[in-house]
């Protein structure tokens, strides 16, 4: 790749937008040409975000009066459900766009799951079709010729990474697996809403969406196509009083008489040449603070004190690994360039 | 009881033995006659915890200088190892005396039981086997004619009383249970630690003793005490970034037939007439800032998306209903005093 | 008073309302008959604040809806601007009433003032004029005697407490005086709202409101009273990442040749038996903490390097002394009960 | 500059060590050779901050067995008092070392203030006499040449950036300055500490160091150059429940017929081609969060209601443009290279 990629941003006022700015602002290979936020439409990007005061960023502008002539390359942060129509929309516009959307339009592959879980059809099947779903270390492949990359969800990258070499390798058995994944609160995003006030939500913890979360669904394709039959995990999201991280600690029984150790043996060696993800030493227990505002994925396997049980923990940070940093990364392979490109950074602890 | 009961704390410096006080200045049936802190000899509380300034309050003094003939009732929050040996003393220098112990030195009846999870033989063994275990709502009647209560872990607390009657009742799979128990800060205790200090464990979170914490050997007991047989839950303490809180995950199978609004049945019917035991509407989820402060314990049963399993939530505050809380419940029951007595108020919220 | 005193809350759904219910439930002299939540009539306290669980406590109503005869006392929690004309028609259906505002309609007796910072003229003017400001310490008097108690504002009842009887004494200049006030986030109230979004508020901090805050037109009415002339104090409310606490730094030139001592002298013989006001000991910095959930203001008295100026601390719960607490406490007074009444427990910390 | 770097760390364990390691594995001209920790010889920097596993960092030392002559430039991140005598040594071991230190021991020039203030006779005082103050927006082209750079406090750097220049410009009254300056908790460093606990300081907020805290002798010596005179400011630090970020209320009065608008177009122009301080619109208010993990300071300047009366509100991150962004921007200009370079990134929010 020559020159530098033009890049625009579908939805630059939420949070995964500006966590994109963050990263794309110093990014090398990257002009940034395009910025939209309907509500916002006429505002600098330094009115909505003040840390990027003192930068030259393109006026936030409207969807509908965005010229994609202009871009290589999109980044769409728009809410579930009207992303299909408008990804359909961008690539009428500009065929020859690559886009790599964080919304959760395109993360299913099969229609009549897609209807279950979201409670409509599907309204651009044939790009649910083409989608690739962005899970970078499992789709690395694919995605270098990917003209749409589905970014997977927050809870599903931190519990996808962790279990799908497990099952590959027939370490662990697929009907025994419970997950409690605690999260942040900025995945819930930047609307206003009573139930994420500062007051509401600090100083305790509770559970959402119990038995019914919509990742499940991403768990069980991924987890489906890992075992080679249905896989069906127990799955609890947990809001913990905390801006960033995912922490998903992982029930499992082993199966076809391995041990504990042999799981992350599994584990080390899948993921032994991967810049991202991290498996710690066999024990080591991780700390989500410890990959914030990192692109890491960092896990854990810690024997039970019964034999045949086993605890394997999962964390990311939710903007990042979870969403705009696993987006660049796909970005990044999408147009050749070398991966870790403008995720290089350590962690930012404490 | 006519009167007021003449009440000592060992250990006032550490947080439970605060919050005892905060709970016992109030109270109508108490009268404060000794306060032990080692360390701290010689200062007022207020020197150690400014929010007890104005009280009139015994100076602090060391364990070895406190004359246990001026009380009635002791409350010991020391930590375990040593206290086994100070309770013993205690019951020589005034045997007519009622002790409460919120250390873990007492929980386990079973001295090999001790010995595996603490390393060590008991210290008194005759003590051990005299001690009634101080969960209130499951051992209500021992506790009335207790000379030695040992109050439950918080953990242990959380945990237990939402299983128990499950197991009883016969509606879940004793193999099959996983409980991820999360914690606020202030169950760590007032010592100089970096691991806990503010920057290291604010806006993060991780777990802790995975595999093989401590409380994990009440579970055991007050499980397999409940089914009959051995159980051997799976069990992850994990450390929130909040003060006060435990929130415990519970992921059970259903057996026999059960649905998961015959658990809530079950929970229902247990604590129906419990002051301190709320069994929230199927299907409504717990938040364990809504106990913050208060001796409640609060239970909501989930139904999972498949058939037969189930998520039973539960939550209290570590240093109430899991420490000093139920210390002074089970003090009302000693001193056949109203149960409630010091502990009507609502939570603090927010 | 024989008997009970019959009570409601217009406003329960917020936070002070919660608070005061927090502190009436188990309040001896207390039945509560009547609560309104416009916006919530038809549903149970538990369903909109899950901690009074199993009170049985009347329904939510709407304020049009309610039976004024049925009660001797009402608190409104209601926004400024609405509740001038909401008590003015309370007093017309039951004129016996006693009432307890906690809104800012009534805290300023100058009609002009009122104008000049609310923007528009007073709707009651003759309640205005009638309306006792419910400065407890200070106005103690009139409130036993007072049909309407205007409760300060938070941060200005943190700062007129250390600063009024300095002003009297004369051992401060009136023209140099600067107030640098932290609060916490649960005096933003419950309203859904993009700027308190836990991700917005949480781990920084940030001032609001500068140079213009309203709350500075109680300070310039007490102060003025207390000088005997204009007193224009610097004032500028900060946003810390709490939920609950005043912390105002007050910084002042001494004067007539007093001594950073003689300022503690002041306010410790001002306040010297007053239950819910604690000078520290000279040079003792108060921490918010120590007064959470307590209905106590703490002030310490600092000498700065430099003679002739001095540091002066005052903190309080912002839901407590400063609202809900002070309510109560005005309450008691209005209907001859000790005026410590529901609100003798020690502030909660940890 | 041809080739990197050789750069070594003194006191890599502590958080701003770590902060230092975050910024320099990524930097482009930098060759990290050295790292020590006294009490962790031996470990790795992932066993002490696991952010950095999967780094090829240096193995940590011990001081007394460092190579000074394997480095060009050396960051000391150690305790006041001990240093003075360890950077003597360094450049007896190796004189062409520059040093850029973040402690506090060359930071006063006057050895009667730093004897008054540290309580000892300053045990280096040829390096004092020759150590240049670090604060890169004022001192530029002398840091340039230095061997030695003294980094301010973040306190300091906080508060100086926006003063000097109103002093210096004669827009207000060096004898009115009241500085309240809140910070995060990392300031605190990594060291055990009950009072730095999460449950001490969660949930809270209280002044310490009031009136006497050693960062002041820092805006003596910068406020007293600038202005010509002696200006002896009130300071007070607040310890806010936070990681990072130092937030600085300024009130000031006017002098010379100044207005506030006066006060703002002073920094815009002073700092308009700084690349890390940034002053915001007239009015506008800074929020710590906005430069989180950024080497940037914002300024604000808003009008009192008073004329006459300005409020100057500054904000930085403490461990970047308070010390380990300072240093590095120090470093960058000691070896000739771009200022920003590895200090590049927007700031992290949420």
């Amino acid at each position: 790749m020559s020159g530098k990629v033009k890049v625009g941003i579908f939805g630059a006022s939420g949070y995964t937008g500006a966590e994109l700015l963050r990263l794309l602002v110093p990014h090398p290979h990257v002009e940034l040409k395009l910025l939209t936020a309907d509500r916002k439409a006429g505002l600098n990007m330094a009115d909505v975000f003040p840390q990027f005061t003192g930068l030259d960023l393109p006026v936030l502008t409207k969807i509908d009066e965005a010229d994609l002539s202009t871009v290589d390359a999109l980044f769409t942060a728009l809410p579930h459900g009207t992303t299909q129509t408008v990804i359909s929309d961008a690539f009428k516009s500009n065929p020859k766009l690559k886009i790599v959307d964080l919304s959760a339009d395109f993360r299913l592959g099969d229609p009549a799951a897609y209807a279950t879980w979201y409670g409509h059809e599907h309204h651009a099947l044939d790009l649910q079709k083409e989608a690739v779903f962005g899970l970078t270390e499992h789709y690395r492949e694919a995605i270098k010729t990917a003209r749409l990359v589905a970014n997977p969800g927050c809870h599903s990258t931190t519990s996808i990474l962790p279990v799908v070499p497990l099952l590959k390798a027939g370490v662990i058995d697929p009907d025994n697996i419970v997950i409690d994944s605690k999260t942040g609160m900025s995945g819930a995003g930047r609307a206003a809403n009573e139930a994420m006030l500062f007051s509401e939500v600090s100083e305790g913890i509770h559970a959402y969406g119990v038995g019914k979360h919509r990742h499940t669904s991403e768990l069980d394709q991924e987890y489906g196509k890992a075992a080679g039959r249905d896989v069906f995990a127990m799955f609890t999201p947990v809001l913990a009083p905390m801006n960033r991280g995912i922490y998903a600690t992982v029930y499992v029984r082993t199966a076809n008489g391995a041990k504990a150790e042999d799981l992350h043996a599994a584990l080390a060696k899948a993921y032994a040449n991967e810049p991202f993800v991290q498996v710690l030493k066999f024990g080591q227990v991780p700390h989500s603070r410890h990959v914030r505002g990192s692109n890491t994925c960092q896990i854990g396997v810690v024997a039970d004190r019964l034999p045949g049980r086993a605890i394997v923990i999962s964390t990311t940070d939710n903007l990042m690994k979870g969403a705009s940093g696993q987006a660049v990364q796909n970005f990044n392979l999408v147009f050749g360039l070398p991966e870790t490109s403008g995720l290089a950074g350590p962690a930012l602890f404490p």
